[in-house]
């Protein structure tokens, strides 16, 4: 089975998991396709058989986190910041399976106020976020670029080598799939943080229980 | 003035006049925004002030040379590597010409049979190379990427540090809106070479004279 390895706190537990089952035995037959260079080093780490998309373009399942689940399992990811390789991966599998706690349903994307990631590229960084920003207007949307270092100095540089522009929404986005196309036509946008139409399902651990949504 | 600076052979022309007329007083009040780090220098060695985008967002003309020319004044640009930055400042350009020559018509976008390019991340370029192909199946298309060096050994990377696939068509293009967006909705796909309701008016130089088309 081919199987897509997620990024972030959730998909690390996943990671964890695998290796263990795999080490004992109980799994077998697995090759994983990690979402990022820390992922990467994770799996191997734990004696994971690993491959890329380039030799297996078909994924059987991933499994991986995400920032913001809506009611029809669209979702804002990314603030880990492997959109875009969690994307491509996500995209290529039969299934794509969400794990989250209930902390991360929202009514409508960008509802949370947390950021919504945009990958851009670095040239003219600033030109794209007073785009973004614009595109947003409505929704008093605000954009930052995302920074790194101890002291927040630096911009963060994803594993492409671009940056991110981090968008914050008063009001949740109206029509999704609308507005990532509105994104990806700016030139200088690499990727986006919406995940749309891509979950299969989604299991949701909250205080009473598990509980895991379908469409 | 504001004025977007091409990338490419033609464009090359272009810059050294403008830096001749600079130089001489017959043209003042002149900033220029260039496509590619190769026309920053030489826009540099000329004397011509430079600035970017993130300063002036708002372009009064761009000029800059194409690759292919339609009868709808649609383009094919980037053979020279600079697709993204070129496609950046000419959308943000309130006027854009386009001098070629005629040569460069073509009656569908593709038409040529050279490259059309695509700039992709560098992460699984394989993956994407084959998916672009299958795309533009139909269309007779082959894939390659782009090698540089002595003995075309490496990669081409671009000034974003990107790889770029170029497209190769037995038949021409039927639909350019239609084809620009399935490539850009592509994960890992960074910009492409066809520039769409662009260019305001194309100078065309044949054997007979120069010919000024416009939509």
């Amino acid at each position: 089975m081919v199987l897509g390895l997620g990024t972030g706190s959730t998909a690390a537990f996943v990671v964890d998991k695998l290796g263990q089952l795999l080490s004992t035995g109980q799994l077998s037959n697995i090759v994983g396709i990690p979402t990022s260079k820390r992922t990467q080093e994770q799996a191997a780490s734990l004696n994971i058989p690993l491959s890329t998309l380039d030799l297996h373009p078909h994924i059987d399942l991933a499994i991986d986190g995400a920032d913001e689940v809506d009611p029809n399992l669209d979702l804002v990811k990314g603030r880990g910041g492997a959109l875009l390789r969690e994307k491509m991966v996500e995209a290529a599998s039969s299934s794509f399976i969400v794990v989250a706690d209930d902390s991360k349903l929202v009514s409508g994307l960008g509802g949370s106020g947390l950021a919504m990631p945009v990958e851009v590229v670095q040239f003219c960084w600033k030109y794209n976020l007073v785009r973004l920003e614009g595109l947003f207007k409505e929704l008093g949307c605000e954009a930052k670029l995302r920074l790194s270092g101890d002291g927040r100095e630096k911009p963060y540089v994803t594993d492409n080598g671009n940056y991110i522009v981090d968008l914050y929404f008063k009001n949740p986005i109206k029509d999704g799939f609308a507005a990532g196309k509105e994104i990806s036509a700016m030139e200088g946008v690499v990727e986006h943080g919406l995940f749309l139409g891509m979950a299969t399902s989604v299991i949701i651990a909250g205080k009473t229980g598990v509980e895991v949504m379908t469409k």
